[in-house]
């Protein structure tokens, strides 16, 4: 399948990665890559240079983002929340009826008092996006765990869980099998139904990070319990 | 234990006939008894009148607001969330150096699209009521699951957890005795830190909701998995 990866942090390049080597024909998709491989430093977040990443993924392309957007057969979400809307655009995904969008970000914002959300609670990064491209199909998922949980969720250990929403069926199943190729199988694939249930999939990131600090690791998720 | 639980409703019940169950000298605290007492009729939430429930343990008993705060050691906040800063100042619990205020209760409110926070993300109703009543010590725990759960955990099997927050040591110390009465083991007790973390605690509820809604049960509650 012809994937294409918004945004070169390390969620971008933890599913660019794992879905090349799965067999799809992956590209990144970036405002300026020419800008992107150029840097030599890590970023704020302490993400190595994109061209070291680059250089043991070389058949992952690095593309401006109206190339990403004409590749993909699956355009998959990985940029940061406040910027996802711009990208989508540059990506000109606006015409594109039916594509499928997985939308794996978190309109994440960093306050004095830790972690906040830039739409939250009655709205979600998942929704505005939808509302703001409605020819297109989109689906939130793996916003709720670590990059490299997302991709090796046998990383940790039980039947912990993806949620999956979204508008469309067939998009989800989509996503559905795709999550599958990752390793989550259909018993830890939880479809909480419609887009509007990626505000509760996107609350959770709160309640992540402090269970990430109590727990003092990033390879963590959570199972559903049940009687 | 003297215990005062604010609310009368499903959450109220469950914890007050849980903790007198165990021994403690539970009351429960309301606005108008004579009126809750002459109630016929379930409320909109289909919950059975309170003076039925009350025969069924007459060893509870349901006292006006102030009585309720002079009576605890523990306070236990199962109001609805828009109500619960009216009803600690009901309780003048203001005065009440030290007290432990045990908050369960959610800001919900239901809207169109299904249920919100009216209070959320960048503050929470935990950290209300700690800036309203600065002499007291609230600690967030239970709002993540059903009060059936909260008081009986083996109704859903595994190693479901259940989260505190709060700014006094000491305070969830004296939660997490009770919450190991209700049959919490230490290591399904996750202390997530400071009040502020009662924002993700609280967000959760809107996944909690979809969770239900996707496996057809209350009976739900989340396990944390790690490497």
């Amino acid at each position: 399948m012809r994937i294409s990866v918004l945004g070169t942090g390390s969620v971008g390049r933890a599913l660019a990665g794992r879905l090349e080597g799965l067999g799809h024909d992956v590209v990144v998709g970036t405002r300026d890559p020419g800008a992107t491989l150029a840097r030599t430093e890590p970023d704020v977040q302490g993400t190595p240079p994109y061209a070291q990443w680059q250089e043991q993924n070389s058949d992952v392309r690095l593309v401006p983002l109206p190339e990403a957007g004409a590749h993909a057969e699956v355009l998959v979400n990985a940029t940061a929340g406040a910027a996802s809307a711009d990208a989508l655009a540059a990506a000109q995904v606006g015409e594109r009826d039916g594509l499928v969008v997985l939308d794996v970000a978190n309109p994440l914002v960093f306050t004095a008092d830790g972690p906040a959300l830039s739409v939250a609670n009655t709205d979600s990064l998942a929704e505005t996006l939808q509302r703001a491209f409605p020819r297109v199909r989109v689906v939130k998922a793996l916003n709720t765990m670590n990059a490299e949980v997302m991709v090796h969720p046998d990383r940790v250990p039980g039947d912990h869980v993806v949620f999956v929403a979204g508008d469309d069926a067939e998009a989800k199943a989509t996503v559905s099998a795709l999550l599958g190729e990752f390793g989550w199988g259909p018993d830890r694939i939880v479809d909480l139904g419609g887009l509007v249930a990626a505000r509760g999939a996107e609350g959770f990131v709160l309640l992540w990070w402090s269970i990430t600090q109590a727990y003092g690791t990033y390879d963590v998720n959570i199972a559903v319990q049940r009687r």
